[in-house]
């Protein structure tokens, strides 16, 4: 069960089919879990923008830092030139190399990209090196490879899976978490979707429910605590929105984690990536003589409504990814527990 | 009473002994509030870092933008140098010009800047258009000198007073607010302290309790509240930080403000100005042949208590000022409703 | 004369007709110089995108700081809403407030912005406090609206004039300077115009010829001069372009500016405001219920034939400003010489 | 012979003891050259800030994007923490993975590094695809480590060399150069040194004189040539400046890339990395419950000089990578010659 399914429905707006990023049409999530032995406790998770030849048909994108302590990889191009021509990979913090290979490897398995000599793959990660033997860099080319092919639309598993396996959040069992937002035909009738790996920390609040502090878990609680780790955040929309919009929504999606209680600490890695897959706004990789780009995209004035979808599906991916974390026991033998649902309705029923 | 005397504690750390921007010591606020007739209900705050010459002894400073529609002045030059080096004044929209003027008459009414050719003035603004005859510009530079000169220590004026004279927050009156916290002695025992000018929408929430909701009154309820107006935010701290933590620090200052409830909306200007006290990072005007600057600062490692710090007295300091607006009639007739206090106590008493 | 008639050519591409901002079309340039008595040597210079209401429609802008140290009002909004929706003023430092009451007076001159209540009026500035009386703010909002309305298209007066009336520029009397190129048909046929107010120093290069040196007048010379100063350049295209690509033109406004010899001093403020006056690109101010707008713009991969054009034009007007600028004496007896054009001659000729 | 023994001197400042990034005192620069067959052509250089542990003593940094079509790794943590920890690692497009694969195991041979999970490599590339068979990814992790521990400090070779074996500037072998200048006693005594790979194009100039012009090898001047490439930029200094000043310095070397008729291209990877020596600025990983750093660093006002130096070693530096760099044959038997010395001597003959 997922926390909408025990009453918390964060915000005003409604979720799609899934509520998960695969509302946004054309979009797939892939996992490739990678659980060895005692120690290995790692993986990938690969979202896709669309199903076909991404390097061939980028989509607009953005990308806005909440915390730069991280290695998100491919962020200046992106900046730069306001596209992603690969998939989106999440792994852990020592396998980005790991991520960027995987990503070339895959575009050069499209046959009419025989000729492309450079290709900016977008990689973030968090550091699960209290669960994983981090310092093995397990993840291979390969697992990435094997991600970006197992990905699918539909139901997205969350939890400890894929990039989530090993992560923690607010000292609770983190990983992968989704949810998405439609707006209202009025406002436009858009689908915003978002998945978080969650790694990080602060005073947990579960829609608005302050629980890290009723529950006696939250950083700097005895000035030991720590509340590091990163987040990394993808937002889709298919809504037609170009760079410098998008980098707007991705800035909403720091307002969302936020009302779950993160901080941002020092340590912590908590990035936004966000992109649309609207058709009409592709760039295509050879323009074929072609100067212009005709595109219609949305006024700076009907955006309000895509950064409150923004804020309510990253605050409910967050605490999804902690409903759907299992406990977890790893490297050296380090345990870490599930967030305990019993105690959260507890309070909730105070409420 | 404020928010806190009927019992909401917004986190976990603690306030100072004003709950106030001023718990920073050295930090001065001085309201002039302009009231005249049925039309004009407008005003300026000003924040004085310190209460030397700031112009002969720049503060480390640093801005954040939110969202940037509106017309803050001074951000290149902070963000360029690293320093503040006026009072930080506070106002409607089309009044910076005003602002500025004030800003140059204050800084030239000292006897050793009597060379000084290049002030760099800080000056926010939200648009208090709707209450106010914002058209008619009757805020005066010498509205703003006066604001400096009365500007004091100890307790502040929140609500309707100053900038924040005609501003409208939530759909509530909204206004001045401030808060303030404290690390324990452990986390370095700095102080915090936020002061805000609220003029902002989306889905209020008070310590968590999603009040904009359960009274019925939101952004987008019935897909045309506006969401729109600003909210300026200034952080002060005596801890020793430099310009790009205490960049850090501004960035959590949106982070409290997403935990009210607010969304940044497009036609929003939020923007947070952030400055340390601490004596021993002033920058001199003249450097008189001095090449070096001796300067002791705050490690990386220590920030993350700092920015918990500014995401809570943030949250409470924007909620402050709703809890002191009182209702007010202005321009046109138009009448804005303080927050429904008695409606909040009985939501809370639900919890 | 103009440095082209003495045969100095500035790269590779051609002037257009006028070899000013004026080539692009429907751009306008007004002058108001303001000279009094023995020590007042100020002004305004105002850049109009577009000969309409410019509030109503908008021009895709973006501003790039090269060194920061100045007053440039508006530039957050410029970056958040990626549009510019004043004429853009020039005029001296401590006379940016003046500059913004005169841009909000021009825009509330026009009847349909009569509910107008939030104006970002951009306005750039450079110290001419050598010359001029800067502390006595000579420049009025009057002048502003003066310089506005006089714009006209056509050739352009540079040197003492408008803004450009008391600046001095690596040693020499500055002012305003204005060139452009336009792109050969295959690349286009856009063009780009530059209109600059100089008032930096480093070590002057004319088209590659290091006169600085060669006269023996440059920064550091003694280590006693000098280099602070400021340099506002404005770029207009007629291309296609939204705010992304046209800030990527504006960095090539400040290497246009580098070939120059300025070196961007600690003490500048070097900006560029770089516009598109595409009409397929105009922001209307009300949108009327169109959610989305359609527009054509350049692809990325045929943007580097209007950077050159940016960095030729930048180089070109920054000289022009120099060899059009005549002596003048100001504040407090201060002489500033002309650049000695014989003596460029003279080395020129031995080249 | 380098370009200074032909007698150009590229401004006003005099170079150090080797002219090289080396003059900065304990900086070192390690190449790997990578060049089998036909067809490999590329390589690895690496420039190790100190002699020491870089992870426990890490070096202030910061990073300019001058145009950011390319794959610079490691930005956004260097610009949150305002630090670098690795050598950085120059290299090509498609070997970015193998670059930060190599820094971690450059950082794990330490052993106090024994316990390190996350380490944030500095990795830039242009790309050599024209003359080295770059899909095939020839550079690996053990070639950056045999660069990093072949680093020596005194003279540097340029030119086809580590990884500038394979790169093309102005239509000419590109490749590795060097140069350094050397600040008077009065202005400080600092050393600012910068090491380049260029592989960009434009309209080149050489100490002014428009080669690329008089020769007839320019971008566009067919309308078919591209100016398209890249060119890393690392800056070196022993004056204690801090991550804000560092940016501003890197800034300036986009300007001396300007000065040598560069246009950052859209196509250009333009990245600049700056760091400071100075031993008291050193961030140490461990802080060991230190919350303070005591850090003496350069005001403000000391700055100019410094940017002057970067603009000139930043120029010759690139001249110096045409002058070393010899003719190149490569994948599909492309072939490019060395920019004709003689050729450019005839010419400055004429000045």
């Amino acid at each position: 069960k997922r926390a909408r399914d025990y009453g918390f429905d964060f915000g005003v707006l409604h979720p799609g089919q899934w509520n998960a990023i695969t509302d946004v049409q054309g979009v797939k999530v892939g996992h490739q879990t990678v659980i060895k032995g005692d120690s290995v406790r790692t993986g990938v998770t690969a979202i896709l923008p669309h199903a076909g030849n991404i390097f061939q048909e980028k989509v607009p994108g953005a990308v806005h830092v909440g915390n730069g302590f991280g290695k998100l990889a491919g962020t200046t191009q992106v900046e730069e030139l306001g596209n992603i021509e690969t998939p989106i990979i999440l792994t852990n913090t020592l396998s980005v190399a790991a991520g960027i290979e995987g990503g070339i490897d895959y575009t050069f398995s499209f046959p009419e990209n025989d000729e492309v000599r450079s290709v900016n793959v977008v990689v973030g990660e968090t550091n699960d090196g209290y669960l994983n033997d981090i310092r093995g860099r397990h993840v291979k080319p390969t697992d990435v490879v094997a991600a970006i092919q197992s990905a699918k639309t539909g139901m997205v598993k969350e939890g400890n899976v894929g990039a989530g396996t090993g992560t923690i959040c607010f000292g609770f069992k983190g990983g992968i978490g989704t949810s998405s937002r439609k707006l209202p035909e009025e406002l436009g009738g858009y689908t915003v979707g978002v998945l978080v790996q969650t790694n990080f920390g602060g005073v947990l609040q579960i829609d608005g429910m302050p629980f890290g502090k009723l529950y006696g878990q939250y950083a700097f609680k005895n000035q030991l605590e720590s509340a590091d780790g990163s987040c990394m955040i993808v937002v889709a929309t298919d809504a037609p929105v170009l760079e410098r919009n998008l980098k707007r929504m991705a800035k909403r999606a720091i307002m969302g984690l936020a009302k779950t209680g993160g901080i941002a600490s020092n340590g912590s890695g908590d990035y936004v990536v966000a992109f649309s897959t609207a058709e009409g706004l592709r760039i295509p990789y050879d323009s074929d003589g072609k100067e212009l780009l005709e595109q219609s995209m949305i006024n700076n004035d009907y955006m309000s409504g895509l950064f409150l979808a923004t804020i309510e599906a990253t605050e409910e991916a967050i605490i999804n990814s902690l409903f759907a974390a299992q406990d977890m026991t790893g490297h050296q033998g380090h345990q870490v527990k599930a967030l305990p649902i019993e105690e959260v309705l507890k309070h909730m029923s105070k409420d």
